[in-house]
């Protein structure tokens, strides 16, 4: 049986380019990965790994051929690497990427690809970890995991299918979604929490008594934290892009904020606790329910 | 050798006053332990799991003859526990508390045990987890844990001695400081995470759409809000307890909100990368530090 594609051209071999990769060599279905990026050092560590079997380039030699291009790159940097792949990407060649906002991303593709628009597929693999770069990346990243597509009216459904069978290859569960409705939904689960982590650390680590308080912070806050570990520069473009939907999130939440310092004002004890086991409880649930999902797998 | 303790009544036998339990006995600190609580199945579990000895109640045949009285129950029961014990008291029982705040536990115990103010020893072990009950109980919770100890002018320094030997046998770290010290700190890298966790959580499950945000939600939210999974009942009394603290905290925090939200409207990608990058570097510090202690034990 042939595999499922013949070259897979990876631009950005980080965790998320680089699990791709190996997940679709684990699964048989790609015969070929030619990995572009920014760092020759990250390049050498995916060729050592057997992420990517050699470095290629924005050239026709790398992407006229490749049956698939990942972008899996900061989204901030779309724009300029659609540019430079748009001239020399084949007839056949279907373009991906694996960025966390889609609104922006699809605006760059309208630009970068006026003429083979049908050909590109917007997604977002809802996977990642505080650790990034090739050396972190695993066939296992995608087992189990939510991919969301986001194609336009213009994306070929053969275009789509193909995209489609590369993430069921990797475990990953499909939704499919409208660019829109994705970054409003990830704006409130993923983007906010990440804002609200980010200048949780900062604001302590103004402080002049920050080694004090680091010192006493335990798990609780270790965990809320986090995703404040995460890299600056992703986020930097993530929380950009998405910078509307994410300041909406931004006034809601702080409005509930605002509820809840009434109600501790007043000494409100009742009041307090009914939000608090409301929360508490959908807290539970949800991770009941997550713990189901992920051992039913696939 | 003999005990450091002949007899120990833990008031209150869940996760935090069974482990310290557990932890005395297996560093054969303590002859006999005896629990009184509200719930009568969990006594019968901490009883099933050797967690204490016997049953007993706010008498003098279960106080007189103690040692050491252990008040582990949500600060907003301290009050009304210490009015009851106190009447029963031996003239030689040291008394202390793991309340998560210690402001208004050093007022109960004001109120409560004008005489023997000089055998109080307030104290608050950094340790906890989402879990509760003495099902949770462990003789390990405290390994490598702080433990910060306030005590008060009028805490006599043998009764100090001897509840500092017991978390030793733990094998906590001491750290000693103020009541109101204490409670400034905690409002900061404990108390207000979890307000804003529980926030986030609660702002979500009040949508129209809840589902379908809980289902796109991932790793990154699970951390962040695992604390949001915390004892409503526990929580409501350390936020009305430090509600001084922790508004002052809040707004702090929100001001660095109306910070960030001012950037991401004037699209001030430097600024903002800048404050993302002094975040993560130091939330990355810290958890090296962290490791380092762990490592470190004892």
């Amino acid at each position: 049986m042939p595999a499922l594609f013949r070259k897979l051209v990876v631009v950005g071999v980080g965790l998320i380019g680089g699990s791709f990769a190996l997940a679709l060599k684990r699964a048989g279905a790609v015969s070929e990965v030619v990995g572009i990026g920014r760092s020759a050092a990250s390049l050498d560590v995916a060729v050592r790994r057997g992420i990517i079997d050699r470095i290629g380039a924005a050239d026709g030699a790398t992407l006229r051929d490749a049956d698939l291009v990942l972008l899996a790159i900061p989204v901030g940097q779309m724009a300029a690497a659609m540019r430079a792949i748009a001239p020399h990407l084949g007839a056949d060649t279907v373009v991906t990427d694996a960025g966390s906002t889609k609104a922006g991303v699809v605006a760059a593709a309208r630009e970068a690809f006026p003429a083979t628009l049908s050909q590109f597929v917007p997604a977002h693999p809802i996977a990642g970890a505080e650790l990034s770069g090739p050396a972190a990346a695993t066939a296992d990243l995608y087992a189990g995991r939510r991919v969301v597509v986001s194609p336009l009216a213009e994306t070929s459904p053969a275009a789509r299918a193909r995209v489609e069978s590369a993430w069921l290859a990797c475990g990953a569960r499909l939704s499919v979604m409208s660019p829109e409705a994705h970054d409003r939904i990830f704006a409130t689960v993923s983007h906010l929490p990440h804002l609200l982590a980010y200048a949780l650390v900062h604001e302590l680590c103004e402080r002049d008594n920050a080694g004090e308080l680091f010192g006493f912070a335990a798990s609780g806050f270790r965990d809320f934290t986090r995703i404040a570990g995460s890299s600056p520069e992703m986020w930097r473009d993530i929380f950009l892009e998405n910078r509307g939907a994410l300041i909406a999130e931004l006034d809601r939440y702080v409005a509930k904020l605002g509820t809840l310092r009434a109600r501790l004002d007043a000494g409100d004890g009742a009041a307090l606790e009914r939000l608090l086991e409301k929360a508490s409880r959908a807290r539970k649930d949800w991770a009941v329910d997550q713990d189901a999902c992920n051992d039913g797998g696939g």
